[in-house]
Formats: structure tokens, C-alpha cells, sequence
């Protein structure tokens, strides 16, 4: 059930029933030369939607703008500042928390997100008893081992042929197709300024190959990421 | 255009020709007995995506949450603090100001932002020289004409036949039907506390009769806010 | 009764009997080529203090300092940016509730000032059971009446003539004559920086013409404002 | 010069002979049994424009709301958080280096203020080049000496006949008498929340005895206090 | 060198011959029946000294108070919110940056400070270029190697024998012995309040044995955490 | 008894018997020609020592960065700007509270930090009932006696021979010798920006001569600064 589709009575209804929500955590970023910007919320909404419709789970309205302050050098890029990313999430949590709802899990899309995701679970555990959980769809076991299948060292660290497959699933027009790309492999660099990420990557990829990218391998990606994150809310929702 | 399917490449392309966006601006929120809790946000995303089609202007991402903190005491409801709302425009702004955009237009679908929309754009202009405008699309006067003309004084103040006839018509299977509501007409009263808001409205309508909403009111507002928009957007880039 | 001439013990007393107070709120800003810096405090403050004397309502000390980011250009303008009015105003407010005090009115003289006023009601109703009101001055009906059949189309937008009779009935001597000024009627161009506001508007004027000021406009006008705020305060304070 | 009855066009000229300003801070506070609530700022308001009459120096709006959380126990007190006023003297001290100002002296009369203060010229000092300076009127020798000479340890540390003396001058019939008030010499205690300070000083009053305030020696301080403050201008201005 | 023990000609010299400096980063909270409060930053002062006398770099004075609100329930645990530790590590990082300093090396003792310093890091690689860089000693490849052929699966999440062995290597005298512990291996369980961690561990270990915490072993442990830092530190500088 | 030495529950026995505890508060930052960068964290924290060992008292890690914004433009000085070390404190004063501390007293070597500190208590004290209280160990009476007798004017007010002289007692091989200096003496001049100091004062001292700092000195100041400590800590516990 998408919350945004509900009326208040219905999420009332919903509160006597059950009292976890998922919601969908992204970016708006560049991508390389043929991913999307909105690639890390538009998974990230995607696989909450599916999840919440499998199992009867109300889903909030995606928040479509992360922490991407290091892509502001590439056009498109829109970026919250990790302390204004801090006070959204804890204005939703606190938001659902006085509603009566116990758990909130962010079905996050997008890796700049997470430490600030979690510095803001830190403020909002001290201050009230709701729990936040933040799972990154691309770190669950069964999307790993599909991604090594597929792609191996040429998934890369951004702007993958994974996230893009996924995205090719639900928007295979809005994806073109690109060459193959170069890859070094290796440990990424690490992130420091925007101008700093430009002038290492300058087509936006990091070491990753997304001319690799597919419906079909977005199909099997999106399951896996399904079925994690069905499996982590479980645990989540069954915890004491 | 939308923002979120196009590649950072495409904005670059488009940033040679002209230098403002649209960003849809809602709520999540409380609509009445059938409303929906998006209808702010759902409004507002579909006129601005109508409008950049027919223009050919880059739509950014939806932002569905906004300053609802008097609807707190109907479940679902889910808000920004008026401060957070003000950083989060503020990083929006001035991400695209960075990548050399001029003009950013706020479509607005919910009255309970203006205020703070206006706080951040007067600390946003103090700081940078991009120019940001909000326009409420239910107050374009061609919007105002046809509603008094569907709906005269059982438009109401919140969740009104106007705004559930827009979402009517792009999710009619999600509205359920209401029986006849009563009205009272005269100035809404202010708002407080949410505790009051629901005591003095406790089906969360403020003087509305959702219950007129269809799907061919929708059809003539939807077509009205998206003429009010596209002059008023013509007229902000035009400005010297 | 004054606060600022009062003691506590005579403000404990007076809890007793009512629970409302006035706090008049202006700038410090440019006024065009003859209005004073302090024209929106000043008219504020008079107001505030008739009113207060004739109906008994205790009136706060004046917040002299607005929000006037967009005046900057000019010199003698002093603006507070607008998250710090909403912490003043939120701590001026919260300092009445906890006296005991319900009802916090606000005589507003700078249109500046509203949407940051309303952003910081918000995050106060959110937190207190006080209840605040802004009320600009020159807004009330009687007082556009008396503008409109005093000064037509040449009242304009800023450094009114308007206004600046009310400071005149004050401060007569304080005042200079000006020769007649162009006016060029029409709907006021939006505001953006403080650098454009000086570009479209090089003597600080609004589309005004000051000349028209006179002391007898102004003895009219305070009339009429202080009969428009003592009916708005006594409707506000009977609000149920 | 009063800079709420000039122009900006004087204040342009008074820029090019001089670019220091006086501002008077106060703030809003219980005062003792007979003291008014406006005692700081209102002694600071009128020696500051004795001063900028005297000597020709502008004298900015006062700020009436100082930092007196520990007197929020006591009705009519309105205070701001120590954040806000730090907030508040940023934004009128950069307000003034932005036309030009090179000197902010504020004419202080409450104790409360000035480690607030500090803390916010510590900032403004590493942000700019205007350069803030805060004197205490009733800590300067001239004033000291009087107060010794007119009261002894009777003097006490709040709600002083000192200051009561200075406000009787300028509003005569707004103090009412008090009967002798017991005085308990000795270093005032420290100050905690506002409820252990009503605790200790029931009446408001630390170890002050008001009864002896008279406008002769209100005279004779004010008189003190503005020659101690035009010697402080003037070293303030001749510093290299 | 220690910068505490040198003076501002020493680093002014420094600063000729290299641009890097470490800073230990640790915390204050209860480390289960023996181990110190100050375990966390005591680490991270004698690894960050260590490794700076060997390579003759420059090491900061310990930043002792850390993110800890989930420890709170446990007397003697002192926390910086999240927002405040962000505040410390950027204006350590910029006054660094201000001297010259190109890279901020933090060797970091607790988990919970990771995410909030990495918020940190994105705040502070956005507005200027120096880079920051947190290790955690005890995550350290060689670190890990060596914990695991000690304690196994006693190592466990907090209050480990790991690291409470290399506290006793330097502050033999204060580690009391405590007897075998109870340890349920298995995935930790995740963080929420304060309450809850002392619910589901009520002597403040996580799975941990700290009865087999020796000196030998803090011997070894320190040396692979000196071995791994150098290595880190190394790479850091030397990236392009 | 220091804090980082101690387990949880030894912390947990304390607070049966006392509630009161040290923290050591001092800065980074340039001290002339040989004074150590860490002077005023150095001193507060070994005076604390001293006293928490003498007394029973529990001592807190010492907050070695405090606000030095006006030292910058020396190399190797670290400052926390005034808001940040205000959140600091308060962070750190409400950890205590929770505990069940009653009385936080900061033992301070750092003039800068004073102003500051103090707008930090009145926040904290407005907000729960926890007393804090800051001495300066340069200031207490004994200490100034033995300065002004050791070195008269040539103590002077910043990179002080005193204040010299006890880091010399604990760190003697860490003070190079430097030949007599110049002093100016009379009042120190005020201080606005960091290269305003710099150019004032190009070797960082303030009228002092550090030439004459002695182990003999420190000696004697260490053991007043303890003395006056241990008094005002048991008034400070005594207090109603």
C-alpha cells in the first residue's frame, strides 16, 4: 500500500494491524554517460513498492533527494547537505513515531546516504523510542552474488551496470546504450570534493562498465533485492 | 523533461538552451474522509510534468514532504519542521544555481508551505543570484474561475472537491466515494495547534464537500492549473 | 500599559484579568528618498500603544529589527536573516506562554517580515498551546479604504505615502519635503536580491510618491489602522 | 542622530564623515518590587542618545530583548535563548560592515548580556573586519563611583537604585515608592535556573535596597555614565 | 611530535617539510565490568603517538569525547550529539586547512563515531580542499588477524578483550580482573536507545570476554595498529 | 580519581557518596616564541589532577580545543568556534546530569573560552537543573598574589611567564630558553580579528615576558592554582 495513495483513515486502520512502514531512500546524481540522475531513488522506490505490495507493508513517499554533495561538479546533480539530510529524516521518523508506528526501514538506493542516515538514527534512538533501520538494496547478500555473476570486477562502484539494469527494467526507454566503457579495477579511490570526484572520473563511472547493463539482468537484480528486503524486514519487524 | 530520466549529459545539453526548471512541491498529508494523504504532491508533480512535456522544461524530482505540522494529529500525516523545509529548498536552490541555472519555479500544491517557501527564498536571494518563484497552482485565477463555477462555497479550505478531482483523474480507482459532507461556509479559521486543528475539524476537511469531486472537474482544473502555470513560468523567465 | 514601564508584580496582576498582549513589529530599513529607517517600527509601535491605552492591553517593547535582506543595498538598512527573526520571535513567544499569557498579537509594520513570522508560528503552534497573530497594519480594510481614496494608484508598494503620513503625525519635523515623484503603476516586480532590488528601484521607492505624504493623511490613517487592530485582537481573543 | 528618524541617504552621508554607530542593548526583565520591566534598555536607550546628541554619532534602534533566562520566573520577563541574541548582534553587526561601519559600540545595560555578547563578537571578529565593542554603563568608573558614593553596599546587584535612579529621571511616575528594603551584603550568589533565582531573591531584588532611588541621583549617574561612554567612543573610534 | 608539546614556530617549520597530521579520535563510555571509560581514546592517544614519534608526524591532542548517546543508560559515559561532533571535526579540520595543512589523518578508537565523522567529512570536503581520513585501529586488516587468533568469537562488539588489552598495556594498574564471561556469538544486535543497549546488555559488553584481556596481548595489538596506521597514513599522503 | 581511568560502576559507587566532579577546559593554540600550543589545556588539566587526587574528586577528560578563533593566523592553533564549544559544553554538562551529577566544575586555563562558557551555562541552566561553574586558575586570588609578586608587569596577559612557568614544572624539556622580551606594559588592547592580533602582536606574546618563566615559579603557581581550586570547589558543594 503506497501512503500516498492512502487516506488517514486507512493508515489508522493499518496502525491496528501493524506499525513498520518502508521508505524508499535515494538521490537525484549523475550517473555516467547513460545512467539516469534519479537511478538511486527510482530503484530504491521500485523495490520498496514491490516489497510493500508482496507483503502487505504501507510505503511512504520516496525521498528522491540525498547526500550527494561530492557529484555537484556534474549538471543534474541535487544535493542535500549531510546536516539538512539529518533533519528530514528525523522529522519523518518523528512524524511516524507519533503516529504509533515502532519500526521505519529506509530501502536505500544510493551509498552517500548512509552515514548520514545513520548519524541521524543516532539523534532520533536518543531522543525517542521509534527504530530506524536503513538497508542498501545493493549490499544484500543475494544482490552481491547476482552482481558478481553478471558483471564480476566490472560493476564497479558507481554508475554500475547493476543499478542501471534495474533501472532498464522499469524505464528500458529512457536508457541508452553506450560502448563498453574502461575499467580499472581496484579499490575505489576515496571521495573527497565534487571538483576532486570530476577530475577522477570524468564521465561520472567509477571503474564501472555500464554498457554491461540489461533488462534482463535488471529483473534478476530486482528479485534478489526484493527477497532481501523482505527478509531483513522481517527480522527487523521480529525483533525484541 | 524529467529530471530523474535524463542523464547528467542531457542537462548539460539543455543548460545550453535555456536555465530554468520546474519543481513540483507538495505534501503528505491528512485529505478528509477520502482524500488522499499525497494530494499535494500528486497535484503538483502531474501539472509540472504536463507543463515541461508541452514546454519542453526539465521537471525536477517531486518533493512530497512538506511544513504539514497542524495535520500531525491524523496518522499518515508526515512533515518538515518549518527549518527543515527551508534547508532543503536552500540546497535545492543553490545545487542548481551551481550547475547554471537562473530561474528554479516551485510548482506548490499546499498552502501550508508558502510561508516557509518564502523564509528560504529571502535567505536564498541574500546569497546567490539565482531567482526562485513559488506559485500555488490552485490560486491561478483561471483555477479559481472553474472552481467557483464547480463548486462555489463547498470548495471549502482543505481537502476540497478541487484538489481530490485532480487526483481523481490520474488515480480515480484510489478515491473512495463520500456521501454528501456538511459545510459551513465563512473565513476559515486560523490554525494552531494540531491538537485544535482536529478538534475543530475532526474529519480533517476544513469547510469542503469532497464529496462533489469527479473526474471531469478534474480534467477542467487539471487543464486550467496547467495554462496558469505555463504563463506565469513564461513570464518569470522573461523578467528582466 | 507599557510593558517596559511596568513591573512584574503589576504584569502579575493583570494575568489575572486577561491573558492577551500586543507586541508591535517593524524593520529598520531604507524608506526611499524622505521616509525614515524606522518608518515600519515607528507606525508599529503607535499603533500598538493607542490601542493598548484605549482597550487596556498590556504592549510588548517594540522588535525594532525585521527581515529587510532585500533593502541591504541601501545604507542604514539593518535586516535580521530570517532564521534568526523566527528564533526571536519563538523565543518572545515562548517567554509569554510560560507566564501564562495565550494569546500573542503581533502589529506588523513591514511586509518583509510576514512569511517568516508565519514560518515561526508554525514551528510555535507545533510545540505550545499559545496562539499567535500577525496583523499587518496597512492591510486592514479600513486602512486600504482610506490609501485608496487618500492616494489611488500613487501609494505604490514601499516608501508609501501612506506610511510615511503615519510617521508624519509622529515625527513631523523629522520629515522633508520631496518634489512629486514618477510612479509607474502596476503589479510590483518580485524581489530577489538586495543588488536588483537597488537596480529596479535606485531611490528606494516602490512605485510610490512620497510627496503625497501629509500629517493630516496620517492622523486619518492611525485612525483607521487602530480601529482595524483593536476589532482584529478582540475577535482574537474571543476565539474560541 | 537617531538612525530610526534619518534617511538612508543621510546615513550615506553621515558615512562619509564617520563610521562608528552607538547601540543601545538591554534587555526585558523583572526589575525588583518597584523596578520597571524595561529598566535595561531603557537606561541604555537614553544614555546612547544622550551620547549621539551630544557628539553627533548615529544611534541605532534599541534592542529591548536581552538575554534573561534566569529571570523567566517572574511575569512580564521576555527573554532570548543565548543562540538568538548571538544570532541577532551577527546580523546587525554585519548589516553594518555591509554599508561601511567600522565601529559597533553597544551601549549595554544588563549584566546578562555581555559573555552572550562576547561569545558573538568572538564569531563576527572571525568573519569580518568590523570590529564590536560592548561597555557596560553601570561598570564604568565615573559610574562606579557615584553609586558608591550615593549607596554604598545598599547598591546591591539587581533592581539597584543606581539604575531605578537613572529610569526615574526619564519616567518619574511610572516608579511607584517602595518601603526600606533589607539588604544582605556580600558577594551576590551565583546564578542558576530562574527557579532557584526566585528561590533566593522571592521579590526579584539581589541584595539591592530600590527605597533609595531618587531622580537626583538618577541625574547625577546618567550623567557619569554618558561622559564614561563618549571616553570609550572615542578611544574605540582613535584605535589603530 | 606532539602539537600540544611544540610551539607555533615548530609547526610553522613543519609545515615546510610535510602537510599531514593525525588526530586521535575516541570516546568516553562504559566499557563493561573492567574495562575503562576512557578505553576508546586512550587507544587511539598512544597508537596516534606511537606512530607520529616512528614517522615524525605530527599528532593533535585527543578528542576524547565522542558520539555515545546509546551508552547513556551506563553511569559515567559522557556523549556529543551527533550534530556537535560534526561541529568539532569541521572546525578542526578548517583551522588545519588554514595553516596549510593538506590532509587530517583521524585514528579512531570507536565505532559509533564512524558514521557521524564521515557526515562530517562530506560537510567539510564540500567547502574547502583539504581531505580527511578516519581509520579505525582495531578494523585494521593486521588488527583483525591478530584478535581473531586470540580470542576467536570472544572477541565480541564492546568492551572486547582486544581492546581493553592494550588499555592494560599502558594502564596495567587500573584494569581490575574480572572472571570468564558469558559470550552468545552471533550478530551483534543493532542500536537503538540508550535504554534498550542496557536492556539487552546489563554490564555494558556486547558479546565481548574481556577475563582474557592480558598485556601480551595489548602488546601485540598495538603494534599491529601502530603497523597498519603507518601503512594507512602512508597511502594517504601519497595519493594523488 | 580520573574518569578515564574508572569502570562504569565505579563511577555508578561514586555518585552515592558525591555528585560533583572537575573537567579540565582549555585551547590549541599559540603561546610566543616557547610557550607550548597546549599551555592552557596543560595547566587546567594537571591543576585538576592534582586537586581531584587531594580531594576524592572524579575527573573528567580534559576538552583540550576551546575557542581561539583570534589566534589563527599562528600556525598549529586549533579553535572550536563559540557555538560549537557551546554545544560542547552543554552536550557534556547534560551527560553528567543524567548520571545524576549535580555540580560540573570547570577547572579553565583559557581567557577566550570564559564569554563563551558562561552564554553555554545560562542555555543549560535554563534547561535542567545541573550547576556549572567555570574558574579560571590564573585568576584566583592566590595565583594573581604569587604572580605579581614573581613577576610584576612582565607577567603580562597573553603567552604569560605564569602560565609558562607551570607547564615548564610538568613538560620542563619541552620549553626551549628564549631571551628577555619587550614589554609594553598598560592595558592589553582589545582583540577583534585573528590577523589584526597577528599584526599587533607578531610573535604571539601579549606584554608578557616569557624569559622569566621558572620550574621554581611553576612550582609555586601550580601549588596556588590547586589551593584556590580546592576552595572554590568546596564553596561551589556547600552552596544551598
Amino acid at each position: 500500500m503506497l501512503l500516498r495513495l492512502a487516506t488517514w483513515k486507512q493508515v489508522e486502520d493499518y496502525l491496528t494491524i501493524r506499525t513498520d512502514v518502508l521508505v524508499p531512500l535515494g538521490s537525484t546524481e549523475q550517473h555516467g554517460p547513460n545512467g539516469l540522475l534519479g537511478t538511486d531513488h527510482l530503484t530504491a522506490e521500485e523495490i520498496a513498492r514491490e516489497v510493500g505490495d508482496d507483503h502487505g507493508v504501507l510505503v511512504a513517499p520516496t525521498l528522491a533527494y540525498g547526500m550527494s554533495e561530492h557529484h555537484l561538479a556534474f549538471p543534474g546533480t541535487l544535493s542535500l547537505r549531510p546536516m539538512t539530510l539529518v533533519a528530514v529524516l528525523r522529522d519523518v521518523a518523528l512524524s511516524f513515531h507519533r503516529h504509533g508506528f515502532t519500526r521505519v526501514f529506509f530501502v536505500n538506493g544510493h551509498g552517500g546516504n548512509v552515514s548520514t542516515a545513520r548519524a541521524a538514527f543516532s539523534g532520533i534512538h536518543a531522543d525517542c523510542s521509534v527504530r530506524c533501520r536503513l538497508v542498501s538494496w545493493y549490499e544484500l547478500p543475494e544482490v552481491v552474488k547476482a552482481k558478481d555473476e553478471l558483471f564480476g570486477v566490472r560493476e564497479g562502484n558507481h554508475a554500475t551496470p547493476g543499478e542501471i539494469s534495474v533501472t532498464m527494467k522499469f524505464y528500458p526507454h529512457a536508457i541508452d546504450a553506450v560502448g563498453p566503457c574502461e575499467v580499472v579495477p581496484g579499490m575505489a579511490t576515496p571521495i573527497y570534493s565534487a571538483e576532486d570526484f570530476r577530475r577522477r572520473y570524468p564521465d561520472g563511472r567509477m571503474n564501472s562498465d555500464p554498457s554491461l547493463a540489461s533488462t534482463g539482468a535488471g529483473e534478476r537484480l530486482f528479485a534478489a533485492a526484493c527477497e532481501g528486503v523482505a527478509r531483513e524486514l522481517k527480522a527487523f519487524v521480529e525483533e525484541a
